[in-house]
């Protein structure tokens, strides 16, 4: 097996964290600590963000370990502790890990993670947790967007090519299924994660060939039951079409068979897709599809469907695998409590800027539904809080105001995954994990915060202990850090 | 082994090259055909791009296999015949491959990569070649940007958490430093390329002690030599930089070390840098480096030297590893010839946008150097044709001139890698290739293709026998195409 096979994820570290591990080893520190994973604000202004790669990060979790080509690596860099190079060698991860479940709902500052370890553990798995949330809540969030914008119609992941790298296309197809796509070109996700496979043939196989309508007559031959023909190679309306109605009349109908779908990946598809529908309609292949595709995302979608489009499958490649129009999901990872004594201690970061402040203590959040179902708002608690109606809250936005959660219902979304470094919950399979997604934005999240444009910003409350939590650590932390 | 720690990357693969495999396969052709990799623009608006991840596509292209279980996936779908799931058993690229050395400064339309081979060999190898050479040359290019905004000041490559999950950190620090960089955090790239490491600490470890003093002091014994202290977790000025300066008193200089540098990321970097280095300097620590991060990129960065920021080195994250002003690298994979009776006979994509028509015919790429020694042109030529000066050229945006270059040295870019599927010619070591870029940027290609405002353009030229090529191919296909 070559370098190229593998991947070494225990050695997807960032430096510090060995460095700093390395230093609580030598100076005898290993307290139980608290870190949580939150983000700060929702990709391309958007109301709300998908929380994906959870599989991912507890299979990591699982398997991490320091082999003895890894730690003889360490040594040669000659900043560790001979001691802890060995720690090293019998390293496993043995925290507990509580989240939300895979696909859920998320909003910006509650803790969609968190790790409870020894302060080396919690602080050696840092970044490949935060690099499987960020790609994939990423990618998960952008797909759901997407197909909110088609309306119903059918979404194909179209973006090995452009994505980046290797794992980015296949655990990109995977976030994107989770987010609602369809289907995927990419067969290594439809093989690891059973996910529907599509595509058809290329320009080239339409260069190939001497001519445009032998290239569409051969491949109508080799997939009769769902021959789909790429029309833009030469000239869409002139040529492709044509073609492509002559081989559902010549070569297609004498065998039973309807042609299935045109695709065009250039030009025009607002105008273009309109005038193949009319050329189609005429030659009676009213059944036959059009699928479009060419840098789509959420905004040329709609942009397609309010000019009355006749498209009704979309191909979505770079725009989606990149997440390009904001391709950076800023989840960070920040230490909220320390163990001592076997109570935890709770931690604060301050910022200049006051949203960047953390949210001290180890917490849980649950999920305020009204009579009708709908999200109300998210409750962040102290853990161990038990919730009872009517409920107490604090706004961070209108903290004076003591307000009450009424005729309400709560469901915690802080559940445990693993325990002491072992599995004590599954994560749902992927197709559940969609259905999942589904529900949530058909059923239960307000169409509100959906939309594209200025967004209904979902609420985040406090409950009153953790509020005062949070103000007394400020206070302390203005009297030690700043006299 | 698991799921995870392993990549399959010969299904990394779109569906449709797999069902275009088996037409050809079932129809019985398997010419040999000529597919060229190019890109269409810079991205950010830049005059190049960086060429990179040559070495893994060889690697790729040399192991590439299919297993049992992947073919019993593939017969699964239902979609392929079974001789040619046979076919799939003991498959083997065996094809040539034609390439500009890794870091070779590239510009759009050029064929940067040329795969020779039959045709279902070369059609299955499409979404891996692209997926690797769209992402190492974005990170690369945008590296070398970076580089050049920093004017001489260190780069770190501090992206892991925030990329598109671990391939694109891992590659993706190794494209970096191909660009430039200095250093990485990611340990994996370290490990495995050879990449220098460079980290300190996080806000967690100031957090995790009683008080910033305490956490400043212990890091400060445990690596006395290179000590970075990160100084913006409560209070930059009024905090982090007085303990800092404490650290330097009161544990370094009775050791006899000096402090080495404090780290800033968070905050008005242009006003606290200048503030910093005044309060380090009345302090006698005008020896000690700042460093700064927080979404820096080219932009960023050159805004902030404009301003007299007193920054010594910059990490840089999130803008980097997934080049966020432009995330997308669009070289595509287009059929150019088709092997008839022994000759390769041209082939031509059609666009209703003339920038999209593709360059017909197997070619190599020269550069031009005037006497200089500055790159004046690049010139694309049918693969055989033999240089000589004077030396006659078409320039396509004037082709009805016949130019010469006069007093001009040339280099023949296009080089042979892999010859009936075996290595011919190493890649360089990565020290080199990184050497190599920076002598292009440093000796070779003038300062204006570099600007980031309205970059000179780059001249490609065409021989005339190229030229004339093109234009009997678009004639025939007026004739046939569009009658």
């Amino acid at each position: 097996m070559t370098q190229f096979d593998k991947r070494n994820l225990s050695m997807m570290i960032d430096l510090y964290e060995l460095t700093m591990a390395n230093g609580y080893f030598v100076s005898g520190v290993n307290n139980r600590a608290v870190f949580d994973v939150f983000y700060r604000r929702n990709p391309d202004g958007g109301g709300y963000a998908i929380f994906a790669g959870l599989a991912q990060v507890l299979e990591y979790l699982e398997n991490m370990h320091f082999t003895k080509e890894d730690i003889d690596y360490l040594r040669g860099l000659q900043l560790f502790h001979p001691d802890f190079l060995d720690f090293l060698k019998d390293f496993r991860f043995r925290g507990d890990v509580y989240a939300f479940p895979e696909g859920t709902v998320m909003y910006p500052g509650e803790p969609c993670l968190t790790v409870v370890a020894n302060l080396i553990e919690a602080q050696l798995v840092e970044t490949a947790i935060l690099a499987q949330i960020n790609h994939q809540s990423l990618i998960a969030t952008k797909a759901a967007r997407i197909v909110k914008a088609a309306q119903g119609r059918s979404v194909a992941d179209f973006g090995a090519r452009r994505a980046h790298n290797m794992d980015a296309a296949t655990y990109g197809a995977r976030a994107a299924f989770i987010g609602g796509v369809n289907s995927t070109a990419t067969v290594s996700a439809g093989q690891l994660f059973n996910i529907p496979l599509s595509g058809t043939m290329a320009h080239s196989w339409v260069m190939f060939f001497q001519d445009e309508f032998t290239a569409f007559k051969t491949y109508a031959l080799l997939y009769p039951k769902n021959t789909t023909l790429l029309v833009d190679t030469y000239d869409t309306l002139h040529s492709g079409i044509p073609n492509a109605i002559r081989v559902a009349k010549e070569v297609l109908a004498p065998r039973g068979q309807r042609l299935q779908a045109v695709r065009i990946d250039s030009g025009d598809l607002a105008w273009l897709s309109k005038k193949i529908r009319s050329l189609l309609d005429d030659a009676g292949l009213t059944d036959c599809k059009i699928t479009a595709s060419n840098s789509l995302d959420e905004f040329t979608i709609s942009s397609l469907l309010a000019q009355g489009a006749k498209i009704d499958s979309f191909g979505v490649g770079e725009r989606l695998i990149t997440a390009k129009s904001e391709p950076v999901f800023g989840a960070v990872y920040k230490l909220v409590a320390v163990e001592h004594d076997n109570k935890f201690l709770p931690r604060i970061k301050i910022s200049e800027n006051p949203a960047k402040i953390s949210i001290p203590g180890f917490k849980a959040v649950h999920r305020i539904f009204d009579s009708s179902g709908h999200a109300q708002a998210d409750l962040i608690t102290l853990f161990h809080e038990k919730l009872s109606f009517p409920c107490q809250f604090v706004s961070p936005y209108q903290p004076w105001k003591l307000r009450h959660f009424h005729n309400c219902t709560a469901t915690t979304l802080t559940k445990i995954f693993l325990r002491g470094g072992r599995r004590v919950q599954p994560v749902e399979p992927l197709q559940l994990i969609r259905h999942f997604v589904n529900l949530q934005l058909t059923n239960h999240i307000w169409p509100e915060e959906q939309r594209f444009e200025n967004p209904h910003i979902h609420y985040i409350d406090f409950s009153p202990a953790l509020w005062r939590l949070k103000l007394s650590l400020l206070d302390n932390c203005q009297l030690n850090c700043f006299s």
